[in-house]
């Protein structure tokens, strides 16, 4: 393999279950790629690297300050939605059923791991909560033990700035069958069933 | 997701076997990553685009030329083993049998896909073989239909010329099991039978 290929190759398996064999296999790929690919994905890493920051708003990573969210005018303003990741934006979005804005913490407290608030934008959302006009809060960090666990602190801290927080539901996921739910799931299927 | 986001995760799923779902996780991972991630790999693309020629002697792909196999003085430049891939050569040298020189089809014939002779590096083999004191020809493209088809094609063009054609040998893989091997290997492997 010559040495660029070889370059090539090491810096892929930098990226998540890349392996040497998946990274030589794309790094060919890319080779003969007739299309610009290399140059093209290059550009493309460069602008994320050079232009992508946090939101000042709600800490959402982009490449605008404040984020094509927060700039929206029809947004619901006073609704904020908490969540872990950036990623999870989409996710909520897809739902159709949000219109307010979000905040994301970017990660969960872990105390194993040594991630604590000061590492999470906590101070951030207590800030938009104390200086903004919010009705409410809805925390949609995941369903995990840290997840959860961050929930639980979000919940503490904001409770005493007298506004409403609210967490997303748990139960079983639409078009799943009982047979192969989880036990867990299911438990907190039954502990928070509704009148229909 | 951000429009640099959006930008990589679309260039992201260019690479084979990499969804929508797959590039959003890689992007947000080279997002989230602090050693640079994002610019050594863009580097690594930039010159693999501008650095990477096929070698003249060869047509292995390169960052020098002719290529460092060529340019070995210990090798014997009198073989010449004949692969469809640059990514099949390391698979030959790890083998730790080989100590001749290679040549790159960069591909097979294959009608049905309009794949012909003059795609593949053919004519450079025949100048190789005219112009050179060549001793031998190994055939080591892959045993498919398309690998097949273009052994018998190149020793039907290098037979004329007065040189040992080689096919290499088909059957069951060293440390594999006759249980779990296919027909089409085993009755190739009986064929091809030897006194021991």
């Amino acid at each position: 393999m010559s040495d660029p290929v070889r370059r090539l190759v090491d810096q892929l398996t930098r990226l998540p279950s890349v392996g040497e064999k998946t990274a030589t296999r794309l790094a060919y790929h890319i080779l003969r790629d007739r299309q610009d690919l290399a140059r093209d994905l290059a550009e493309a890493l460069v602008s994320v690297a050079e232009d992508v920051r946090l939101c000042s708003v709600c800490c959402n990573l982009s490449g605008t300050d404040p984020c094509p969210i927060c700039a929206e005018p029809r947004r619901d303003v006073g609704l904020v939605c908490v969540v872990e990741q950036p990623q999870d934006i989409p996710a909520v979005e897809q739902s159709g059923e949000y219109s307010g804005t979000f905040h994301v913490l970017h990660g969960s407290l872990n105390p194993l791991d040594g991630v604590g608030p000061e590492d999470i934008h906590v101070a951030e959302l207590l800030a938009r909560v104390r200086d903004g006009d919010l009705s409410e809060v809805i925390l949609a960090t995941n369903p995990t033990v840290e997840g959860e666990a961050t929930a639980l602190y979000l919940a503490k801290l904001l409770k005493p700035l007298e506004i409403r927080v609210t967490r997303i539901a748990q139960g079983i996921s639409v078009g799943s069958e009982l047979e192969y739910t989880d036990g867990g799931t299911i438990a907190r299927a039954l502990r928070n069933r509704q009148e229909i």
